[in-house]
């Protein structure tokens, strides 16, 4: 093979290689948070990566930049008329396709929930991913607001059990049909300056308030001199819809404080009743002010809500790249969607639900100290120490196997300095090493490296510790794997 | 929306929704064979659903069918220049590129596990669709013939911990260098011949002798009357090609076979040294031959492979559409690919592995009636009854809960006997009700669903079981966890 007709190893830009450590805790995570929402009664469910482009629609959340979405393709025409397939970009879109193609046999309402990766095809950046995974639960099938208590209640027992620390996982709860009736109120009617006013109030914590209410009115020119053009209200209603958003987060005065804002509008009204309903089945359920308020600075840009909207925030402190303590945000969301379902069938079909990017939220616990995953460990190594002695190499690792320790015999063709750095590399809890005097006296040789780590890492005090813990011991055959089970229990 | 403008809700075709309980049984096929490949010292990686097509390759079992391959599309310009990307088709492709990337900083020899999906663009069928999840475990890095022998054992391991009954999966061996050292004694040297020569021997189970003896000579005309181009063998070279495959399954006695048919080509003499080593290692890991052994009709289609091949069969019995009993055949496979790396780095990199497809071991497993998920339970219901009620339902529900026993509130709109309903489909054990003479009691009532269930099923005798077992209850609502518990545990 000649030099110019080798491909490059790489990863495409924007997709990266998940190594042991992230998948333990993206599997720790999705082992206590299935526990948590199977007990909530909601089922798993998933759906191809692949769905008809038509059917999956493109409701994305930077509906800002047009020119980004969707990975696409056109099918094989002599599979299906090669029709245009899309990646899923969110696990709602195929989840609103799964419930108007299967309505009549489903139970209804139909609780799922779905763990797994989808795709944006956007200009990839730091921390910026065109591939991740995403787990959501939905209620699809139940107009009553219960079921967005219900949802908003799960996901907050969901990050707990996931590592959060009680008190730190908030649910951050508003309605659509609040700021709707407000702008109603207000003569705004058209759907496109409705949705120019969410966006603007979603930047709030980005832009200020002074920013936010130029985006409200004729436009912002930011520093770098771009203009964006404004939702264009008019001075006195951008006031309203500030004066809005300062009513402050909290559960019962919020309430009243939002309804004196309000103002009487038919759909704020409706709003304020789900919401007063959602907050009595949030105190039926035990989650306190601590853990859920409603906070109406939150707004979510997704256009599809339709009601109740909410966002989980984590309270850790964690440190930016110049080690300042940072609060982490916004860690998932979600909220109502009563029409996505409605775009196949015709009728409106009443939809709630929550998604959490896991390796977010594993990067979030992580920085605050608190991997879900625990502590990796290697497997104890078995050092390939004579080459005629490999059978009797892989009886040994064969034994430790059976007592349930991860173990392997060295199976490169390095002699022993580099087979014990590789142990070392491995993380391996220990060596164990057969040469001729031991075969002859029935006897093993253990290398404790939890010892040398721990050493080296200046967590253990060298003198004390050799005196009652030697870094390398002989013990008989039969006596080997209690010796290594003594090893990793001192580390457990 | 007019009905003109709305889309069909339906998947692609080629791909399925997978519901709660497909999904359990690969779930715990997937905890139960990570435990074993996990103690053998393999680590997990997950690689990004896209590659670089050039990076890729294509290396597919079934290049008979030339228009079939991968999922393929073209980059946006203004991300990597427009380059071509395309799904993975197998997880042995992707880990080549991340071995070959990463190849200084890795500990070598580097195991490691995946599951994953891989996506097929070929045309769908009966039980043959366009994405599956593969789960894969490889060595990249050592060329001792141990490495081979090890990932043999853990396959057969990996497939009796998911759930095959002891002695139901065994692993059939054979090697490339065998056939090809016989090929080479005969005078056949072109690549292009030799690869017809395997993929014609591969085609014995279902051609027999008679088929494979003319594709390895001049073709083979079908019923269909379509006429297969064949190798192009001499009959003497043919029939030599034949003997080999009729030594038979076996160890020993069959590399002595082996041994005698293969008649001293340098090629062959290694390959029998070759399983000679995997022979003494599969012995000292415990593996008789009731779980491995040499069977020189195994060769698997694929290009790649440059020595030891393996095939891993469930010997089980299920029965076919038409209720007669069958064996259910191959579940994987796997084998040394020692040149994959090499397209890369231009550094020949041994490396071996097995890959085996989830879903047709869940469904193998099932099939023989060992579904790996084992029963599945819906969660107690506590039915709506009363509307102003909702509050104390749900703190009902959350009690469970927190018993861990999973439940839900009704939150739909149908009145009482769709709420049973809906209760049964869910296959809940047991449904709640509490309506105002209950509250006024301070009890509720408890209806023993799975009592209904088994008797419906003729599990259970109505009469015997009535008696000592009522269908419905009414207890102090303080010992309602109590009662829920108890039919819980009755049928566990």
């Amino acid at each position: 093979m000649t030099d110019a007709s080798r491909p490059e190893a790489r990863n495409p830009r924007g997709f990266v290689d998940r190594r042991a450590r992230d998948l333990a805790a993206e599997r720790a995570i999705l082992a206590s948070v299935s526990a948590v929402y199977e007990r909530y009664g909601f089922e798993l469910l998933e759906t191809p990566a692949f769905e008809y482009a038509d059917a999956l629609g493109k409701f994305l959340p930077d509906a800002d930049r047009p020119n980004e979405g969707v990975f696409a393709l056109q099918d094989d025409p002599d599979i299906d008329s090669g029709q245009w397939l899309a990646l899923r970009y969110d696990l709602t879109a195929p989840l609103a396709r799964f419930a108007a193609q299967n309505w009549t046999t489903l139970p209804k309402p139909f609780r799922r929930y779905a763990f797994g990766l989808v795709w944006r095809d956007e200009k990839p950046g730091p921390g910026r991913y065109r591939e991740f995974v995403q787990c959501d639960a939905d209620t699809v099938g139940s107009a009553r607001p219960e079921a967005d208590a219900e949802i908003i209640a799960m996901a907050a027992e969901g990050l707990v059990a996931a590592g959060a620390p009680e008190g730190a996982a908030i649910l951050k709860i508003n309605s659509r049909k609040l700021l709707n009736g407000l702008m109603t109120a207000a003569g705004v009617v058209e759907e496109g300056q409705k949705l120019a006013v969410l966006r603007a109030v979603d930047k709030l914590d980005r832009l200020g308030e002074g920013g936010v209410r130029r985006l409200l009115g004729e436009g912002r020119l930011d520093e770098s001199g771009a203009f964006t053009k404004g939702a264009g209200l008019t001075a006195d209603a951008a006031e309203r819809v500030l004066a809005f958003t300062r009513a402050g987060a909290g559960r019962g005065e919020t309430l009243d404080r939002l309804a004196n804002v309000i103002g009487g509008s038919a759909e704020g009204d409706e709003g304020l009743a789900e919401l007063a309903a959602i907050e009595a089945a949030l105190t039926s359920l035990g989650l306190g002010p601590d853990r859920a308020v409603f906070d109406p600075s939150v707004v979510r840009g997704l256009e599809y809500y339709t009601g109740a909207v909410f966002e989980a925030e984590l309270l850790l402190e964690t440190k930016d790249e110049r080690g300042q303590a940072v609060r982490f945000g916004s860690v998932g969301g979600g909220g109502r969607y009563d029409d996505l379902v409605a775009r196949f069938t015709g009728e409106r079909t009443p939809a709630t639900g929550f998604s959490f990017g896991v390796s977010r939220l594993a990067a979030a616990l992580r920085a605050a100290g608190r991997d879900p995953a625990g502590e990796v460990r290697g497997p104890v190594v078995v050092i390939a120490f004579d080459q005629r002695r490999m059978a009797d190499y892989f009886a040994v690792a064969a034994e430790l196997r059976a007592a349930g320790i991860a173990a392997e015999v060295y199976l490169g063709s390095s002699g022993m300095k580099a087979q014990m750095k590789y142990a070392d590399r491995r993380l391996a809890p220990a060596a164990v090493i057969i040469g001729e005097d031991e075969f002859a006296a029935g006897t093993a040789t253990v290398k404790d490296l939890d010892l040398g780590r721990s050493l080296s890492a200046g967590v253990a005090d060298n003198a004390a510790w050799r005196a009652e813990r030697p870094g390398q011991l002989t013990v008989p055959r039969a006596a080997l794997v209690g010796a290594i089970r003594k090893i990793l229990e001192a580390r457990a």
